[in-house]
């Protein structure tokens, strides 16, 4: 059994660590608030995050990062990617082990477009890591903490150490497999995000879910266009962390991005949504980012564009999602060819 | 404006007539129930099949196939897919002239696990029809009668054929891409049915959407791995009529398959489940075919035998499922990487 940190009580970092606590590990878990921490310990609960949830008691949480990393063999950040950069500052200065850093966090770093591991590895000197690893897939945060069954996968550059990280989480409902390509784990699960704001903004227009597939598809085809540009191998964006992440993030309730979409498509404004929300929505974000990724890698990305312009441009989602569905483009395999091409031309 | 016959009046054969309808083509829809037919024709409405649904008047239903086809350009076959080679038999009888073939039916024949397409061939002299094509996609009969944004693909061994179809279907809210792989077109359309089971029935025992998730990611692998073996591109799984109709398939209670899947996950026997259908469940049968295909091309489809074995076999779906979920195979790109490989090496 192992000491583990995990850096961030919100509904996934919380889901998370019941897992590593329902396996006999040590779990410590930081808050960035006091008073958050405070009330997990006193009710074992976390209400605004999993409601109706009861959190093993073996699970304590603290607002000192100091003392939550002390002498632990796992650090596993979850906190939002525009927070990830600071978190890792503040590690630095508590850190005195060697330890592997898992971090299960969706998105793009803003300004910089870099993916979180490597945010990871600019701000912590290697000499305090054995490698850093991503977890990711399709896994709603809710599900995990009422233990239904999940398949989620871990990578990292040195597939040993992520091998270390999968028998750490691994349990009979939460299935994790490795993978080798960690850019595509991260970018799958950052990218997928902007797909599922349009899904929301689909459904929130009123369409079906013939549109809302279509929108998926066409979506993941542009996420694997891509994260190929950026170093990806396309495969890893037909699996779990790919398209099996966009599925669920895409047709469920319980996504924020997804909610988000479906305010914006009903007419809110972005500052609306956002304040309603009173969440992070990491897709806005990442949407931003993908939109200048594209342009720098001089990829074609219609439905990334279309949703930045409802976002930061103030177009109509009903005109967006009309010309999305009625561009001309007759062969439908013209756009996976050029991924082929391009794998096969590596 | 073409003249067009549309053979079957169920929910797809009924929509797809109404999208003619709306291009200004004269449309006859043949039904095999004079009583059906002259319903049609009385009310204008499909109650059975399309509640609640206004039909243009301008279509005009019969149950006398001879006339029905009599001087048109296009045959549309809509019929259940173990009907096809009657159906096809009996039009050689009626037909003297030359016409383009489409069918829009998502299956293989059983016994002999032909697809669609082989079966019309075998039976229609070469000599009646341009070329045969077949239309499918993520497409729910309901919402394209209620004309909502549907995307759909055709493809046929002559391109240039299947461009025609494409000009009589598409329209502002009926988008019709062209593909070039019939057979990987076919194969989507008649698999997905049975990973739409399978997803029936996760949902049936109160699993969650994490569950249903990598059940149908790991679907579309096997898929695409049984297709592949067959002929088909493996890039056109992850376009719309592969992982598009996947999606739409299994995350939408409008689906019959997943329906049956349901009630199968809820304890219910298969005779049980199709007696309160009423209706063709195509993937009860293509499990069936799938299997039998799996063991001829000596392709891995775990998913389709663990279905096949409730089916057929009377297994426990909770045992099936919870084995499925916790196979072991610690690294997820194995699949996904003999489907490139295999490519790769054609």
């Amino acid at each position: 059994m192992e000491k583990v940190a995990v850096l961030g009580a919100g509904s996934w970092g919380t889901a998370l660590a019941m897992v590593l606590a329902d396996n006999g590990h040590e779990v410590r878990l930081w808050s960035h608030r006091q008073e958050h921490a405070d009330e997990i310990n006193a009710t074992h609960k976390n209400e605004k995050y999993l409601k109706g949830v009861q959190i093993p008691e073996s699970i304590h949480a603290s607002n000192d990062l100091s003392s939550v990393v002390k002498g632990v063999k796992h650090i596993v950040l979850v906190v939002p990617t525009k927070a990830m950069r600071e978190v890792c500052k503040d590690l630095v200065n508590v850190m005195d082990q060697e330890v592997i850093l898992t971090h299960a966090s969706k998105g793009i770093e803003p300004e910089t477009y870099k993916r979180v591991s490597e945010v990871i590895k600019e701000e912590i000197p290697d000499k305090f890591y054995e490698d850093v690893v991503v977890l990711s897939g399709p896994s709603h945060a809710e599900e995990v903490s009422l233990r239904q069954p999940t398949t989620v996968t871990v990578s990292a550059a040195d597939i040993k150490v992520a091998e270390k990280v999968q028998d750490l989480f691994i349990n009979r409902n939460f299935r994790v497999y490795t993978s080798p390509d960690l850019t595509g784990v991260e970018l799958g699960g950052a990218l997928k995000n902007i797909i599922a704001l349009g899904a929301g903004i689909s459904d929130g227009l009123g369409y079906g879910d013939n549109a809302k597939a279509a929108l998926i598809t066409r979506g993941l085809a542009e996420i694997a266009r891509l994260g190929t540009a950026m170093g990806a191998n396309p495969l890893t964006f037909s699996g779990l962390t790919g398209i099996g992440d966009l599925i669920v993030t895409c047709t469920s309730s319980h996504s924020r991005n997804w909610r988000a979409g479906n305010k914006l498509g009903q007419g809110n404004d972005l500052e609306e949504v956002l304040e309603q929300m009173g969440m992070v929505v990491e897709g806005v974000r990442t949407t931003k980012a993908a939109y200048q990724l594209s342009k720098n890698q001089n990829v074609e990305m219609p439905i990334t564009s279309g949703i930045y312009q409802i976002l930061f441009e103030g177009a109509d989602p009903r005109d967006v999602v009309d010309q999305l569905m009625t561009r001309i483009r007759r062969h439908e395999m013209e756009d996976l060819t050029n991924i082929l091409d391009e794998q096969m031309n590596d």
